[in-house]
């Protein structure tokens, strides 16, 4: 592991001062924001939901695609994690650019640790993870991810959990990392090699108990309780293809776009037209819900009675909503052309949806299932709600 | 029902404009700040919890001992119930209040509805549950909670509910009440008459589909499955006492202090020195939990690992922490004088504890048990963090 300051000739940090003449922000809240990627410019919007406006609009953010986000834990920046190894500090009171400097080569998300003093990237290219000071983005640490056959991995499904620490996977090596950062001059890893092959995505439940990474090499899941690490990692869901041949795969399915509503986990089923539902209590399969095509996301509605689901192409207009009581189809839905990604807002009013190809955001009841506005995006992704802050596992 | 305008007269709204020669406050986001309610004096105290400090106090608030909060959507505002019956809107980006009535005789807590536009207050006296605009905290509905017996009764247990509405209990009356508030103009109440005696305070769970009201009047809890009003009110734990004489009750346990971790519920048993944990699925006794005292609070770190525990005089001094795998006291901490209330930051980094006859706010670290920071205030009691914003049932 290389220290701090090490690692600084490779991450070249550029910061910006507030423009000269600019007169104080209207005071507001942040709680109702939602940051909106426009992946093709390179910038995120800005966005609330109180009367469901775009405030401004933030550039220079590099390559957008597949672009996320977490979130300062007063809800004034964010972190944007772009896939050239950007990583850009916006604030989101303010709307500017505040730092921004390019960590790797390649990079898959990130997450921002417990105590919102630590961001953690996770690298293809390099491979490995790299943290970050929230407040300067210096660098602070550096682990590279060298699995048990010697050779740097990269790395997937990082998120951090509820003692503070990060877990992540390594897609060549096969493997699950804990790491402990209580004392960062003294890191600890704790590793689960051998826990299946080619794990893609990982994510935490919304407690940070269960670490679940999803295998593209095999059928199946690995399950680790970050209670009893002790206990290592766990096969679960294995053989839910029993030998079926599997559709072709148009779209990874992002596991951190699983639903967890009562005691059923939701997941999008790799190159397949289902959505499993788990049983919290014995990780067994306890439904699959048939949908009209290989679904991307599965968003649960905040009350947990509903589910929204995006498809990859070529059903990416649709969204099917789940009734999770009756593990059913309730409704299907053409909202608009690419629809990429989809955020309730955390009690439930509204969702929004981004249409890439209408450039723009769509704003619905998600009850009624009506449109309440439309707002103009250029080539939307992403979308993220502030209130993200506030959830383990971001 | 008594609609918009026929309640100004009784509702004297009192507006706070901005001072003259203020200067633009601090550009700040709204997503780590608490506000602890200062009892006897009157007042609120605006605080953060990433560098842990006291940003400033706003005066004026009249009486709040029993005082509660919810917040805005945005973060940006508190709405304080003061046992008063007044209701004031705090600015906590300006830190001043901004406009303050007072709406009943006696009160006992409110709720914002889900899409915050409405402020709702529970009144003992007159019985009812009156509607506010949170812009402007004009009346907008007042709702006599004249039960099946043809009397006016108390109101207690106010929450919001997943669909928009709110739910509460008549203590008196021995009713739940479910109301609608789609048409402002034609609210829709549901009642559930008959389902025990002396519904003392009631709440819902998390995801907003169990509302759950204790009795005072004999032993057990009624249970309303939002999701399904059809299959109406059930009464589950009866016979929890089991004939056992309770104690006498020092403080009535608050159910707005209780938890729920993985697929238990947590609830302070009345007049025992026991916490109670309940199967979600089952709706039965999962576990009795000793403790020292008469649980008042109980508090579920927000990983659900743990739960802390405060306890009625003569042991409001002492704090226990439950395993909650386990359903065993874990430690007992003594933080100091007349604990009143306590907070979690929303990812579990910081617990917040008003020490009242201490003057001050105690901030520890839950994991370690070690005090971070002391933070005067005046004979503090509640303390509310603004992630609730966010929450269903707030």
């Amino acid at each position: 592991m290389r220290r701090r300051g090490l690692l600084a000739t490779s991450a070249a940090l550029a910061t910006f001062p507030r423009p000269a003449g600019a007169g104080c922000p209207e005071p507001r809240g942040t709680g109702d924001l939602l940051v909106v990627v426009e992946r093709a410019r390179g910038s995120v919007l800005v966005a609330e939901s109180t009367r469901r406006t775009i405030l401004g609009r933030i550039e220079g953010l590099g390559d957008l695609s597949h672009a996320s986000m977490v979130f300062s834990r007063d809800a004034r920046y964010a972190f944007v994690f772009g896939r050239d190894g950007g990583l850009s500090k916006v604030d989101l009171v303010e709307r500017r650019l505040r730092a921004r400097i390019v960590q790797a080569g390649n990079a898959i998300g990130g997450a921002i640790g417990r105590d919102g003093r630590i961001v953690a990237v996770a690298n293809y290219e390099p491979g490995g993870v790299r943290l970050f000071d929230a407040e300067s983005l210096d660098p602070l640490l550096e682990i590279p991810a060298i699995g048990a056959d010697g050779r740097r991995s990269k790395v997937v499904g990082l998120v951090d959990t509820a003692d503070g620490g990060f877990a992540f996977a390594l897609f060549d090596a096969g493997e699950i990392w804990l790491l402990d950062v209580t004392d960062l001059a003294e890191p600890r890893i704790t590793r689960f090699a051998g826990v299946g092959s080619l794990p893609y995505d990982g994510n935490v439940t919304a407690d940070g108990r269960f670490y679940l990474a999803g295998l593209f090499g095999e059928d199946g899941v690995v399950l680790v309780d970050l209670w009893h690490p002790e206990a290592g990692a766990r096969r679960i869901l294995d053989g839910y293809g029993r030998g079926e041949a599997p559709l072709p795969v148009y779209k990874m399915p992002h596991l951190e776009g699983w639903g967890t509503a009562g005691e059923h986990l939701f997941l999008p089923a790799v190159g397949r037209h289902e959505v499993l539902a788990v049983d919290r209590r014995s990780w067994r399969e306890a439904a699959r819900i048939p949908v009209l095509g290989q679904p991307v996301f599965v968003v649960v509605r905040p009350d947990g009675r509903e589910a929204w689901v995006s498809f990859a192409h070529p059903d990416n207009g649709k969204i099917q909503i789940l009734d999770l009581e009756r593990f059913a189809v309730a409704a299907t839905l053409s909202p608009g052309r690419a629809i990429l990604h989809l955020e309730f807002t955390p009690r439930g009013d509204q969702v929004w949806l981004s249409a890439r190809d209408d450039d723009r955001v769509i704003v619905m009841d998600p009850r009624r299932r009506e449109v309440l506005a439309h707002l103009p995006a250029e080539k939307p992704s992403g979308i993220f709600s502030t209130a993200r802050a506030h959830r383990i596992g971001s």
